[in-house]
């Protein structure tokens, strides 16, 4: 008996949230433990015996411990009986190329858009300054990233990554990447998006394909968007400095 | 029939060198194909076709292309029959903490390490300035990965990465990234690396353990730290600024 799964998360830290969910979607039964990155319990005693590198998310099965959400979902896929072969295919070529495109996403699409947003919008919650320079260096590596998604690994006929007809864990880890993008300002947010078609069209499948978990998890991103925008209005109605105070930030 | 494998590569770049090595140990018969990345090869429209990503290595297995070294080193454990079980281990958790390592590496070891050679030596043979502001906070990343390394990740008693007594693709991958320190200038290369004996211990017991390959697909390397040696002796006698005509490059 490996002992009920634990899962220890942050729902605003996007790579939290696609192992949520994963286990969510596929019945696994599990319990989610909270770890609250904006009161630094990532950097408590405690999770430092889950997780030594001291990130979320992290799991404990029994007596195994992991951390990294790539190879989290990697191994539940495969440890759990009875996941839909589609999440992480058998076969040896689909494999492989779900593989490639997880790890492209490191320097690319989640470098670009995790510091673009730390640097835009979420850097005060977890203590660090904006940094303008920072972030239109990250937008460069976002907008390529988003570019290449277009135009590469959603080039085929299907609604997902790879050009195939089911999600796979490749399309969970990615979107819930982008869906980050929504503590941006509306307009920037759209200046960003809005000339990949494909792209936006392929949010909207995983999210509907992984419905009703996908909105239940994202709904403290949702409520921490709408925090921001009343505060950018009251900037702009009364020319106050907002405060650092938000609930929002990000696993890095 | 698959027909024989190809694999695209640039001996200076270190995940090129990591495929390289672990398809030479095995036994793997494979045509290596040079793509020059000073001479701007990977941009050519025929590597296009191999990789739309432009970035070595890559492979051509029969109709199959792949790019990314780690899924590359995935597939080629999986797919070519006789590869030793270290390398990728069948046993569930073994293979879990291996991937778990391999995606760390990505944000971490690999982001400072790129970042830190590029903009302090080999920026110029790919058309960059060099640049210390970025090299200063490469270095930042750079030092807290080796610290990881040492206390985290190389904990165990064995010579390799998560305490075992023979290597895995991780430990190919990521001593290959660290090799690529051996252009910097040797006083600042003994800065950074010295204080890790752990992570100097492993460097060595991976290029044992893969010899004579290791040697063999790093000379390249060896050589190119000797024309920077000579540059450097040469701009304090002379004062003259070295000119930008390196062979040296990296896949960033």
């Amino acid at each position: 008996m490996m002992g009920k799964l634990k899962v220890y998360a942050d729902r605003m830290s996007q790579p939290s949230r696609a192992v949520l969910i994963f286990c969510r979607f596929n019945g696994i039964d599990f319990e989610e433990i909270k770890v609250d990155i904006s009161k630094r319990h990532h950097l408590s005693p405690e999770f430092r015996e889950v997780n030594p590198l001291q990130k979320v998310p992290a799991i404990v099965h029994g007596s195994f411990n992991l951390s990294e959400s790539h190879a989290i979902l990697v191994y539940l896929a495969s440890a759990f009986p009875g996941i839909a072969d589609h999440w992480y295919p058998s076969d040896l070529y689909r494999r492989a190329k779900i593989i490639s495109v997880m790890d492209w996403h490191h320097s690319n699409l989640r470098h670009g858009a995790v510091n673009y947003v730390i640097n835009t919008v979420l850097g005060p919650a977890t203590g660090r300054p904006l940094n303008p320079k920072a972030a239109a260096e990250a937008e460069k590596v976002l907008l390529s990233s988003l570019s290449k998604l277009e135009d590469i690994w959603l080039n085929g006929d299907g609604h997902f990554l790879l050009g195939v007809s089911q999600p796979s864990i490749a399309d969970l880890s990615m979107v819930c990447e982008l869906m980050q993008l929504e503590v941006l300002d509306e307009k920037d947010r759209s200046r960003i998006l809005s000339p990949y078609k494909k792209v936006l069209q392929w949010i909207e499948d995983t999210r509907t394909a992984t419905n009703p978990h996908f909105e239940e998890v994202h709904n403290i991103l949702y409520r921490a968007k709408k925090k921001f925008e009343q505060q950018r209005s009251r900037v702009a109605e009364t020319g106050t400095e907002p405060s650092n105070k938000m609930g929002g930030h990000s696993k890095m």
